[in-house]
């Protein structure tokens, strides 16, 4: 993608961006400040700045005069950047404090790591468990009647060298119609085994050659959210990717809830066809957007929490929230698709990834496989965020994994404007460290409607290095400012005026959500801190962290540094793996030797229970502070801090 | 049983028959002649002896006076023998010539071989394929939070030594509860593997000890008729026996008409419906009578020609009837029992039969194994006569096999009054040499309806040794007899007349019926001859001939080998063994071992096709004579026949 460079003055800092990001994203990611109250919808015209240098359009100025245009005055939330430019910020657009220029913070991002498929292809990796081979067999007549299968196998083994073969019974009921159908030459589908040394299985014949189209679906059914991809098994192309809310939601938030559902008379079943529904509608769309026919789809490889496997198995949860916490089975045996009620061919197989414990589920799994934790030299943690936080620690030789509830609060849950990210929701959060005024962003750059996780988590860590916010999460009400009031009782800070919402109403931050975000980061934040303890490592000792969960890829590090979310490290030690747990379903339906080491990794894997670790209490209520009671586990933090 | 000695006078003969057996058996058996009409119903009252020494009541004399009762006078088809008996049959009821008594000529049945179950005990050869093993787990704590299945899967490995186990997907379903409802008490049940070293799967689990109660049923899918066994697998004894009309042949008789069915739209998913529905109402009937919970049924072995076999597992059948003759599967893998619609437990496994080729099945192989053939050393012809017949020859060395087309006369098909061997069905026969007139008795002991297999077999050949038919089939019109008559151009003996009858009409016997006993008993007995030509053997090598087959149970052997119907052998060299195909698909509940062997067998098996060998032709011509055209491979009759 093309990359220009924007100046900004009078700040002596500039930044690279992508061609057409817009000049508000790139103040943001500069870490300079805008006046910006409607979230990039242009509508409260407050971002105004003028391009001095390099050729820019701004859309929908009708907040500017012509002569103010054509002086270079454009609208930052509705300016793309198609060119190299200096941008000038008016003083009206900020404040100076004796003369001085608001200090600079550039947004740090983590590098995001891709699966690397071409090297995993080098390294001879890609045989996937579902492989097609392609024979021509001698007709029958005469001198030979054996049987079909016979026929089949006798070949498969004296040209092929496929030897000691299992076939399913539906292979042999279409068999003889399909080796007639072309000529008796056919293309077999075989199930490696996971152990060397076990039997493949044929799993389909389709008259003539068919290799050249085999194709996979990755699913990650999430407590929310279930994405799908549709990716060829040859060269790990993808073919179409969708995601949708999983239908179970209407049945409550977060698995435990689900579980309580699934207990009731016919509970588990409905859930079980609500999520089978969702699937279908995932796996319905990639197929129809691409063309590609569910004769020729061999693999679903599934991966999900413990919960919602069991659930979407039918398998009663309920053992899952009652100590000691026990799930139904670790490793599951490759199941018909169909049999499960995912509308897919009658030999599609699904792959249902192994999970740890009731906490640390297959999505887990997944995540530490398709990043490639589990073949890392480096001392790694693995974070996967969500409603329920999953650690791992460890490399190639051991590992170990604990789960903590965070709660909703990183999905919005329980804050008084607290929204998902979608359209409206604030992400992104500035203030003027002179008159507070904010400058924001709204996924999808319209008028906001609230506030999501990642976009709460940088309002709390900007409230607080600018002092509204204290290190209990109190705020200042020391400052005037029309913008911190007190409301029945309760101590707000207001993010956007009515006027400048889609809802027509003051979106505010109030105490309560910001105690509600600093127990679900303690909660993080002591959980990494006690499975550290328990294998006798220090975060300083740590190489690498991976955050996985969509929610990860968009938080802002250092804010998350900030209010001690996570453990600080340099931040080139961090990588972004996105949905982990999407990548590793994927990876385990292009290559079988992920089959075979994750029953490994699941078996060295050491599950830690934090309810039964006594030291997680002390460690949770020291991190019930912005950052921690003891901020010299934050020197990078406690420098800026003590700098300012 | 008790047995009492029953002497029959004038002539010097006696014979030993069971308490209970009518006086009218003992006389068949021994050969001696009693005019008898009316098939044992007492209707004709020409049976009338005289007891002259012991005990005995006759029912429903109303034929008698009481002065002829008092007097020792009886009906002999009305009498039970319970006591030893002399037994006089007054001249009225035979004929003398030249003063001479009429030749006697004995019975001679074969021995009937029952598996023996004990012996295989004995052998350690018991450990059936499904195996019950009960465990105690330690319930999960705070100190063990293992997945139930790994709970499971270390107990057995710890304390059972099962090592490397599957699981079927269904057991993990059910297991957290039933482990909970047992207080980690449970039964699982193992499905062991055909070869050794291979998993062993777990195939179901009990809460509690179940290992008491495992069962199995047994069942032969005839063309005809389909039987079952239900027994405990403990010990292999029976808890219940049934058979009823395979359902199917409202849709053509035979298994050719059968598949010609099968090829039109819809036509094998009805065939499949039909047959399980007859399968369901012998399973349900074995079960709701022996009040076994189908619950505790670990296994049903299935044995049935290829067939009747690919239309149960609804696998098209069109190319058996096409050459090259060509089946789909000659081992079919383990099934659920409901998935192919059979009503019983989830778990409950079907053990289909190997078999060798369109036209010898699993049935036969079943009878290989079951007779122990497969085990012996002696050179062994096996038979299994229906309407086709098949014929294996060999020993546990080597193993061959053809299969011939005998029509249906066998089963009373294309004879004019034939029928199948139900009430009324003439079963034995023989005339009086002077007179011709005859002596019958029927299944049931009614008024004759028709004339069954077995009794057409002796039919022919009493009426061949008595001279009435000549070696070409055709009745000596010479004689002057009533019961010898021309009709509409048919030559016919009657072999019932309308009175004695239940169906009020003269029961005959025409020249074409002969005709078509004749063509199929040289099928049979050319198949026989073409085989052992085909593997450089003769007759007179032959150590032990085993028929097989509900119909071989019923024929006399004597009269079989009069009419060329089985190769001449000792007598003391042929056994019995009923239905060969539910004794082999029982012991393949039973015995694991018999699983891994039947694999060999049919792989050792080499198969012929008739229709391929160019002498078969030759050698059924010659043997479309009553014996053969070489009345030299029959020394015995020959010897019997000159000397008469």
């Amino acid at each position: 993608m093309e990359k220009f460079t924007v100046q900004f003055i009078p700040y002596d800092t500039s930044i690279e961006v992508s061609a057409g990001e817009s000049l508000i994203e790139a103040a943001m990611d500069a870490g300079v400040h805008i006046n910006a109250s409607c979230g990039g919808g242009g509508v409260c015209g407050k971002c105004r700045v003028v391009v001095e240098k390099g050729e820019s359009v701004c859309e929908q100025a009708d907040k500017l005069t012509q002569e103010e245009y054509d002086g270079g005055w454009r609208l930052a939330c509705k300016t793309e950047v198609r060119d190299n430019l200096t941008v000038r910020i008016p003083m009206e657009s900020s404040a100076l404090k004796g003369g001085e220029l608001p200090p600079v913070m550039p947004r740090t991002t983590a590098r995001i790591r891709k699966m690397d498929f071409e090297a995993l292809k080098e390294e001879g990796l890609f045989i996937p468990p579902m492989e097609k081979v392609y024979v021509e067999l001698p007709p029958p007549d005469a001198s030979d009647h054996s049987a079909d299968v016979t026929r089949l196998f006798q070949h498969l083994k004296n040209v092929k060298g496929e030897e000691g073969l299992d076939i399913d019974f539906s292979v042999i009921r279409k068999m003889p119609k399909v080796l007639r159908d072309g000529d008796f030459k056919a293309t077999v589908t075989l199930e490696r085994p996971v152990k060397d040394g076990n039997k493949s299985r044929i799993i389909n014949i389709q008259s003539g050659d068919r290799t050249d189209f085999n194709y996979a679906i990755a699913l990650d059914i999430g407590t929310t959210t279930i994405y799908g991809q549709l990716f060829d098994l040859k060269d790990a192309s993808v073919l179409g990717q969708y995601g949708k809310v999983n239908g179970q939601v209407s049945y409550g938030e977060d698995v435990i809830s689900r579980i309580i559902y699934a207990e009731k008379e016919g509970g588990l079943e409905r859930l079980r066809q609500v999520v089978v529904e969702s699937i279908n509608d995932v796996v319905g769309r990639l197929l129809s957007r691409s063309g590609v026919d569910m004769e020729e789809v061999s693999t679903v490889a599934i991966a999900g929490n413990t919960t919602m496997t069991q659930l979407l198995l039918g398998v009663d949860p309920r053992n899952i929230r009652r100590a000691p916490y026990v799930p139904a089975a670790n490793v599951y045996p490759p199941l018909s698709a169909r049999s499960l009620g995912i509308y897919l061919a009658e030999h599609t197989t699904a792959l249902i990834y192994p999970l740890i414990s009731s906490y640390v589920g297959g999505d887990i799994v997944a995540g530490v496989m398709g990043s490639g934790l589990y073949r890392s030299e480096k001392l790694t943690l693995f974070i996967d965020i969500g409603t329920n936080a999953e650690i791992v620690v460890g490399n190639k030789e051991w590992l170990a994994c604990t789960a903590c509830s965070a709660g909703p609060a990183f999905e919005g849950g329980g804050i008084k404007f607290g929204m998902r990210a979608a359209p409206g929701a604030i992400e992104d959060f500035s203030i003027d460290p002179v008159t507070w005024e904010p400058m924001l962003r709204t996924v999808g750059g319209v008028r906001p409607r609230g506030i999501c996780g990642s976009g709460l988590i940088t309002a709390v860590a900007v409230l607080f290095e600018n002092k509204l916010v204290d290190s209990r999460g109190k705020f200042n009400t020391d400052l005037h400012t029309p913008r911190l009031r007190e409301s029945e009782g309760i101590v707000e800070y207001v993010l956007v005026w009515a006027d400048d919402t889609d809802i027509g109403r003051d979106i505010t931050l109030t105490e309560p959500d910001i105690d509600n975000l600093i127990r679900a980061k303690g909660a993080v934040y002591s959980g990494c801190e006690t499975l550290l303890n328990e294998v006798g490592l220090s975060i300083g000792e740590i190489e690498q962290i991976i955050l996985a969960g969509g929610f990860g890829s968009y938080i802002d590090l250092d804010r998350a540094f900030t209010i001690g979310f996570l453990p600080e490290i340099a931040t080139d030690k961090v990588v972004f793996i996105g949905n982990g747990s999407l990548m590793g379903a994927k990876m385990s339906a292009l290559t079988n030797t992920l089959r075979q080491d994750v029953v490994q990794v699941v078996r060295m894997m050491t599950n830690f229970e934090l309810s039964e670790t006594p030291s997680y209490m002390d460690h949770y209520i020291a991190a019930l502070f912005l950052p921690h009671t003891d901020l010299n586990l934050f020197p990078r933090l406690k420098a800026r801090l003590s700098g300012a």
